[in-house]
């Protein structure tokens, strides 16, 4: 497939979830097989050169790259969830969102001492998830060497929150 | 890879969320690669024969299934979701689970009339949640083919709600 103009397949829709936030609805870049396919192998291509061992990734949104992305890359997958889903022992984080508040968790397990791991989101916002899950992964040792997402919203600036970490992002608004 | 004991990658946790529920837990399987990627591609053999263009999944461990199949088998993926997290206009269904009840939502525009669709999720317990995405592709116009998971409980008797659709399972308990 030739280039894709991924914009197209990402439709806005204003004042969601609150007034004054443009949200980015991916679902019509998920209902088309070559386009989401075309977006996942390009992402690939952004980190192919970063070391890194684990892919972490926050529900739910951020799921839907985060395991197409460890089965072409042979990686392995830890889900960060809400309060409460995870059933094992947990580490928690409380942060605030682009709009809100919100906690996270982690199963205490789930990462090994001086592992190295890489956050996967759909959009990067504020940066403050992956600025809280880097928290959590380093409370169970391991090393958050970047993060990679499909849209980085420029506009809310993440990388002012994230200077220590590779950024790639596949579209930018 | 040769054969795996699947069941191995799945730690059983009793008492969650609630007591007397044994909970399958499957974040080892996800944090070994060759064990998830053996069980993706076990479960594309499992349906490799069925009529459809379209997979539909309840967030948020349903994703973790759904995406790399549609990856895998060039299939669109429509995300079901808790109430008031898709952003454009939906369809909404109230149902009971194996504890509690819940509302999920699919966007109204997400199937086309006619088209055909699949079920995945991490793991098949009443039915219940399959028996309510069926009917969200229903009101949208599409047919559910069968629905296909990575562990049963059949103990929970889900065949008995889903008596008129395809049904495939990796693994049962």
């Amino acid at each position: 497939m030739e280039t894709v103009e991924i914009k197209k397949w990402i439709r806005d829709i204003p004042d969601f979830p609150e007034k004054g936030v443009i949200f980015r609805d991916i679902t019509p870049l998920l209902k088309n097989p070559e386009v989401f396919k075309y977006s996942l192998n390009k992402i690939v291509e952004l980190i192919k050169d970063w070391d890194f061992d684990c892919i972490v990734s926050p529900e739910s949104r951020g799921f839907i790259f985060a395991t197409p992305l460890a089965y072409i890359m042979d990686k392995e997958f830890v889900p960060i969830r809400k309060p409460g889903k995870l059933p094992y022992k947990t580490y928690s984080i409380s942060y605030e969102l682009e709009y809100g508040q919100t906690s996270l968790e982690m199963h205490a397990d789930a990462i090994e001492k001086g592992e190295k791991v890489i956050v996967v989101d759909d959009v990067l916002a504020t940066g403050g998830t992956t600025k809280a899950i880097k928290e959590l992964i380093e409370r169970a040792g391991g090393e958050t060497v970047g993060v990679v997402c499909l849209a980085e919203l420029t506009y809310l600036n993440p990388r002012e929150n994230l200077k220590d970490l590779e950024i790639a992002s596949l579209i930018r608004y």
